[in-house]
């Protein structure tokens, strides 16, 4: 008796031809019948942004040897409604987005483009996880994340996860030799401060470029932004579900009766 | 002694020009400092972009009587940055955004462009607020929406909030007459199902328009989905931290040891 094969949807949101996509479908294609369906344009800071003004463009691309793959016009989130709907037809085994030069830990998980695709397939229940490498160099070496990649790929496919599983792996810039194993993590309580930097164009009128300072504010252990620092990938399961649960109770017990 | 007047920081993603943000500021223009910057055109479906690649502009607008305005080429999170550091220069004391043609209840709260505004300034430590109206129509009323904003930024600002207040605010479809108060809600678990119309373009190529059916997969009670239905205006207090604990700790006894 043939064993079915699992599907794996492999998107990202640094575009089809980036590095890191290459060296994640490389990383897996052996675990199942791998589609790729890929932004044909770098998405990065599109955070959960679907298209809806603009008709979305689906094209067969041949830049994977063996592996069935589509660049798509819009976002990663759109990639992944479109790969249900459109090219797979049924629901995917597993999601893997990314891998994406740079990181997306702590509050980038909300930024992030190559999230947003991962939380996609989460909604629709297909257990996933975004693969982000703490190294923004185009000539990044993707093996250490790439071997994470697969080890969390080969657990995710070989246990039933919890309904809506979505992992937020990062990998720190570690080699082989150095890297330390992956530790399960809670999200960083971190911002960015944006200073923006004011130019004036050659028309004399002003304009800004978004430069912005990373800060850690969270004083406790656990989080993510520690163990990849300490030279562990950090694991953080992500929640589909936004409500704070904490501010609910506060709520209904300071604005109860005064509501209506 | 001059009571120094509260600022209220208001955007949107409709645009600066759509009747639900002047609904918005009149509803509330008498409650401190009101400022806002919006942008220049619609970002429905935007969801937490932020504009990295581009440069942003910044233009003083004074389509509100007596009320300062910018509006910005960017994102509903881009304008809240930028309000942030280059026009009021210190922390406002609230946040709105809205009033949404169309709601943002449920998992739309990933999609929003509006609730996006309200999250980037609740990461920042400002209360806030995304108000959103159960119509879609251009022409909606927006009189019972603006009147629920107004009470929740009174409240928002006479108490002492807990930290990073975000609220998801969704209003009715009703009149004054029918209305029934607010209820303090979870978010339901819902989902788009997306189907793609494809089309061929004039040179016969497919394209692809997203239309989505709105599923709402909740079967428990107190959501915002129900709240709505029953004609009750939803608040769902939103987190800004996104870890998964329930599938934090499975992971935790199920991976445990494994990893290194």
């Amino acid at each position: 008796m043939e064993q079915r094969k699992p599907v794996i949807l492999i998107s990202n949101d640094d575009g089809i031809t980036a590095p890191g996509i290459r060296a994640l479908v490389e990383a897996v294609k052996d675990l199942g019948r791998v589609v790729v369906v890929a932004p044909d344009s770098p998405q990065s800071g599109m955070g959960h942004a679907i298209t809806i003004g603009d008709p979305l463009r689906l094209h067969r691309s041949d830049i994977f040897d063996g592996v069935e793959s589509w660049e798509c016009s819009g976002t990663p989130a759109d990639c992944v409604k479109l790969a249900r709907d459109k090219i797979l037809h049924e629901k995917p085994d597993l999601c893997l987005s990314g891998i994406n030069h740079g990181p997306n830990h702590s509050i980038n998980v909300i930024y992030s483009g190559t999230m947003s695709a991962a939380m996609e397939a989460a909604i629709e229940g297909i257990p996933s996880a975004g693969i982000s490498l703490f190294n923004f160099a185009h000539d990044a070496d993707f093996s250490v994340a790439a071997a994470v990649a697969r080890i969390v790929a080969i657990k995710m496919l070989g246990q039933k996860m919890p309904p809506h599983t979505l992992l937020n792996v990062n990998i720190p810039n570690v080699t082989a030799a150095t890297y330390k194993g992956m530790k399960i993590c809670r999200q960083a309580y971190a911002r960015w401060e944006e200073q923006f930097d004011s130019r004036k164009d050659p028309r004399g009128k002003d304009y800004y470029w978004m430069v912005g300072k990373f800060m850690n504010m969270d004083e406790g252990t656990g989080t993510d932004v520690e163990a990849l620092s300490d030279g562990y990938a950090s694991v953080v399961p992500v929640t589909i579900d936004f409500t704070n649960y904490t501010t609910k109770s506060w709520l209904e017990q300071e604005w109860a009766g005064s509501n209506e």
